[in-house]
């Protein structure tokens, strides 16, 4: 994590927060029942962790976004929603949340007063309610290379995506995820560039 | 964690980060053999962490002290002593440093231009060289109540300790350790007092 | 664990596996949603575990009991339940399951052909559904000695409870459980006897 | 786990437990002061947790093999080579275990009567004293093809090696190891073959 933030800070790139359930075994891959302000502390503890880090590096988080099944948990929950928000907003409320347009995050950061980072998915099939398919499902991931491009221009300019029933769906977006270990994830990010 | 920075910042309580080794298993009580980079950037992101709970509460970490098996290692070997001092020296070079008076930590700390708090242990065993007797060893800990008290007061008004060989020992501190989890730990504080 | 199966060994008590989520600072108190393949093999790895200490010690697992979450879990899921009884009926189909009379998991596992073993809990409060009042909840726990002892004897003599609204409903059990971290488990234990 | 047993029974390959210290974050590979009752303990719930799940492929582990810190340590340390004995001896004395010829564990292991199979690393540099460099050393692992291969052979057909100052230092091998984590691990097997 600290060379990480020392890279980031040599190249320019902003690092966000990814926030998720303290769940190594399952690589926070799985939604846990946290109690709301347990979970709250526990984001607000990866945060600062984090932001000790950049600082050190001569700059400071600059986002947050859920990891793995608090994503999607916080999409549909507002409970969880909530959690996230609170974190976000103690900790400083200038930070702006990624997630989901549209989602449960989404408005629950909108209402509360902080900025909200529309993002999509490059290299996901989205259901027709613009939801992420959940990873454990067979054909969660686009594994060809051509579609993911196809689905990252779709974004960018038209922000919808062909969900995977083939109805379009509107998903209006600023920032765009490509999982780093998708196969050729590199090679993919410099296509859809 | 979260709960203990806000009652301490509403009682004016200053406080510390205990760090140590990443070992929930061994709660921190057995020596690990750490790179001395992963080491120094383990301590750093729990400083970081407790750092920013103490932001929310208005306060900040004020002191860094070892852990456990961390603490005795930190005592006598230059290594793990070394990985401590960058560690604050990196994060916050006017934290100060709580540690057993002569120990390398406390030297180490020093040179690097580092404020040393010296600690005594009211509820511990020292040898004759005025090391703690490691936790692991039967009669490591001092349970009689008089027995605390007196070492209390001993340490506090003439800076020496009775060894576990009936020496007298010097050791000139500046704060006094009870840990919380010897039995009527309260009580004794009071007594202490 | 090695010591405990040593013990009851010696003292001819019945070593039971009770197994849960993989979720150590939780835990295992707040549910996880596993893949289910994965849970049951997680459950099939602590029984065989724990089995293995019981050879050593002249002994073996003599019964299969969910912990935490995992029990209220599985009370109300098919999916969780049937990880449980796919786990036990693989290791060892003779291995009697410990749970809830009426529970989804004591359906589960008697439709599989496992053995039901019928628990009452002495110390935790009950809703008019017949199902525990989960522990994250205020007034979980029965604190008050006469209550467990009264609610202990109702069960093993009446086979019921009276429940958190003050009906009374049908439980009829085998096995009673009391809590090792109930304050004065032991002194219970006694007079329950 | 559980499919790696299931494949090792189908494909009629011997699987071995190959144990070590409880340190996820640092994958077994930095040494850790147990308390020898404790890894002795450690390593038989290892053994059993994988004994349970080779018996419900229909077969059983059948040698034991220290892993990461834990094998360099028991190389030269007799307190953590007998735990790793005693582990064996008391769970199945029958067990063997895989080791450097002439280290301190094959000695104990030999004295306590267990078999002991003699272990040689075709993608390691051993020292002049027959020891393996130490993974966080620069250079530790030989990453040049046409090397692994002689060196394997070298071991298997003149039981010696060539050092990393260039002696040639004796190592009467059984069985040959080569990391699964080496680039081209596959492809070097069937070479040395």
């Amino acid at each position: 994590m600290r060379r990480v933030c020392d890279r980031a800070a040599a190249l320019g790139v902003r690092v966000g927060a990814q926030v998720g359930y303290r769940d190594l075994p399952g690589f926070g891959r799985r939604r846990i029942d946290y109690e709301l302000p347990v979970l709250r502390d526990e984001i607000i503890y990866q945060i600062g962790a984090l932001d000790g880090f950049c600082r050190l590096a001569g700059t400071s988080v600059r986002y947050v976004k859920p990891h793995g099944a608090l994503y999607l948990t916080a999409s549909v929950e507002p409970g969880q929603a909530s959690a996230i928000v609170d974190a976000v907003s103690q900790y400083d409320a200038s930070l702006p949340v990624l997630c989901q347009p549209g989602s449960v995050l989404a408005d629950c950061a909108a209402r509360a007063g902080l900025r909200v980072i529309a993002e999509g998915f490059a290299d996901r099939w989205y259901d027709h309610d613009g939801r992420l398919v959940p990873r454990n499902r067979p054909g969660a991931l686009i594994v060809d290379a051509h579609a993911v491009v196809a689905q990252a221009v779709r974004l960018a300019t038209l922000g919808e995506v062909v969900a995977d029933d083939a109805t379009v769906v509107a998903c209006p977006v600023e920032s765009l995820c490509l999982h780093g270990d998708t196969p050729g994830a590199t090679a993919l990010a410099d296509l859809v560039r």
